[in-house]
């Protein structure tokens, strides 16, 4: 890998809030972003440069998926459109209590190729056995802020929640000066944790100055609940618990009234928001404009892949925006550029890495290419429409973290897709022999 | 091409209410499918039958794409995120005026090539200069419903409506045996068409025994002008002129109450749903679980790729199913099966192709082949779950119109694909010169 290099293509999209540039280049120096421009500028400023040609392609920055759970991809489609505690109890329950973590392991694979495919840089993570998925982002290279899940009952992962405390300081502490990975402290949420494990997680937090993530006014049910046995809606809980600040991302928020939207924003709080799943398991649908409006940092997540059923940030992207126009009635809510900027800038700097999410001197050199010669990417009269309202997954062909090539020309270059795919693959059958063995309800 | 062959796959998927086969085989015979099951069974009656094996695929009846404006391809992206009003008058109307025969036959094409890729066999179409869509699918290879569109003022296509009426006749006679096209009389919508029109283009679908398709209630501007113009909603205004039956088919049908499901359905009219159009342009959500409970015939369609961005209705099936779920509230409602069953035997039906859209003896051998060796496909949990809420457009790589392959492997067979998209590239190019030269409004 040069050091220092020209990166051309037919266009690049530096950022939300930028205008394509045509022809264009990138000066990509130890990993980072020296500078961009038209190429011809490029070339005659920095004669004798290689210059890497994307040709046909639309360059931009690698996207960030704020909320996963990535290993679940060894779930997908095991059991679709059954109420919520069916899918839970019946199946992900009884299945997650076997957990291994190689099967973690290997189920965050899939889902790192799978995002790669969908031009994902970044990944935010909480999961059961995270030192897995740990495992698996430093294998393959990509960017994340990732941690372990943490709950009052019994974890199939580390055992009693001290221990899970424990290894959340462990991580906190060797991974502090990785350049990619951001360890993060991930309360599932205030229906499994109670108020004394909420406590202990900030005081962690706030020792190591980590992010906290937690699921949040997901749905009707979790906010009565919430009300019963606290007398408080969610947001209001939290904030007696001191967790309303600038260092926590929630997933979700669903569920908020006027006066939670202005709370989350004067606290400097950001929102992960997951359409696909909340719609999925029949949730509902957030207030995105309002939040927006009201200044909320608002980043976009896939959730799991159990509940969506894939990792594909690009079709994310377009649902969100779909979703408020047709709710609205008004086609010119949430466009396309704020919905890009959710997914890239925002995204970055919900999960701690404020230098991602643009192409600008100074920034990351964490992109994707689109290959535009594809028929559905035909013609280009929008470059940043293409990316929003038609791209998928799978037709992104090159990707890059940290001026690092993970794929080149449709190629995955740190690991073998196939294994990982015939890994998953025979997890599975064990997952359906599970099932087979289980009691029948 | 063998006149009678076996086709074999890791998983074939028959119909919306059938089990997916594993190791299953189809015996196709002159076009048409002779008999299904598993693969073994099927070698064994028919020894010394060549057998042409997918591997690790998924065949499923090929999708119908119920109601497009194909060619709209050259438009797509041109702009998003506008109201309605401004995108029609600023942007599609000033450059369709300069429409043009190549333009439509280009646009087809490219359109044909990204619903091969999208797993669709079958679409039914309404546009202008429509015998330059006719011949794209005549050339292609698809099936498809093709009809001119007609409305009250002079067409860039055809001049006075009285040449629209007599082009429609003229096409109905040319292609009464076509096997692959069905030749149907479009008027635009119940806006754009006085009641007079619509005598006339009933008469004239009556005389040859087509089918009438339409935009219905897609808007709640489309119903007020309607109820202003002739006191009476969309619906009963078909119904007082005499065209509710079940030789119309209808699409969007966003804006209906109670009682107009119940006549839609004792009539036997069909609709195409088109969520995604819907939710972009700011229309709505259409009742689709109440039509169904009620009887309605429901198929999906894409709309025009100028108002979705695309023409995938692999994504189609899926929004369709997740939005349902979203604003109800409840992960239950149209379940996978359900949704199939919309974009392949209730469309075929409603495009007068009976024997299309179920993979059974007597059936039509359209078919198409989800590519497994795919990560955001793996692992395989349940197939139809699998191509209705993880497959993308990309993931088809093989498809067959009558017995008859149009891609194999990934590749078009029967026209350059290439070439499609560098002509498309073309016209984007005249369309923006347009544009840069209509008077500022
Ligand atoms: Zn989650
Ligand atoms: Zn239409």
């Amino acid at each position: 890998m040069d050091k220092k290099f020209l990166l051309a293509a037919k266009w690049i999209l530096p950022a939300w809030d930028r205008e394509p540039i045509k022809d264009g280049a990138l000066l990509i120096r130890d990993g980072k972003i020296e500078s961009l421009g038209p190429r011809e500028e490029l070339v005659a400023q920095h004669p004798g440069l290689p210059v890497e040609d994307l040709g046909e392609a639309l360059i931009f920055p690698g996207l960030i998926n704020a909320h996963t759970h990535a290993s679940m991809t060894i779930f997908r489609g095991l059991a679709d459109d059954l109420p919520l505690m069916t899918w839970l109890q019946e199946y992900i329950f009884p299945v997650e209590s076997h957990l291994k973590g190689e099967w973690v392991y290997w189920g965050a694979r899939l889902a790192i190729a799978e995002m790669i495919r969908a031009g994902v840089t970044c990944f935010c993570d909480m999961y059961l056995f995270e030192p897995w998925v740990i495992r698996a982002v430093e294998e393959t290279g990509l960017r994340a802020a990732l941690g372990e899940g943490l709950f009052d009952f019994p974890s199939p992962g580390y055992g009693p929640l001290e221990k899970g405390l424990a290894l959340t300081e462990d991580l906190l502490q060797s991974y502090e000066k990785h350049p990619r990975i951001n360890i993060i402290v991930c309360p599932h949420a205030v229906y499994t944790c109670s108020p004394e494990t909420l406590k202990k997680v900030r005081e962690i937090a706030e020792r190591h100055e980590a992010i906290i993530h937690i699921h949040l006014s997901e749905t009707e049910d979790e906010v009565q609940q919430c009300l019963e046995r606290y007398g408080r809606r969610p947001v209001a809980h939290l904030r007696e618990l001191g967790l309303l600040n600038k260092s926590l991302h929630i997933a979700h928020a669903v569920e908020l009234t006027e006066e939670e939207i202005e709370l989350l924003a004067s606290t400097g709080v950001s929102v992960a928001h997951c359409p696909e799943s909340n719609l999925k398991l029949g949730s509902g649908v957030a207030r995105i404009p309002e939040m927006i409006a009201a200044g909320v940092k608002v980043s976009l997540g896939t959730d799991g892949p159990a509940s969506n059923n894939d990792l594909d940030l690009l079709s994310e992207m377009r649902t969100a925006a779909l979703i408020q126009k047709g709710l609205r009635r008004d086609p010119t809510v949430l466009p396309a550029k704020e919905v890009f900027r959710m997914a890239t800038e925002a995204g970055a700097r919900a999960l701690g890495f404020p230098h991602c999410g643009r192409l600008e001197p100074g920034y990351q050199a964490d992109l994707a290419a689109l290959d535009l010669e594809t028929t559905s990417l035909t013609p280009v009269h929008d470059p940043l429409s293409l990316l929003v309202y038609s791209a998928r997954a799978g037709e992104v062909s090159d990707l890059m973290v940290e001026g690092r090539w993970l794929m080149r020309e449709g190629r995955i270059l740190t690991f073998d897709e196939k294994e990982t795919r015939t890994q998953v693959t025979l997890i599975a059958e064990e997952i359906q022999a599970l099932l087979r063995e289980r009691p029948t309800p």
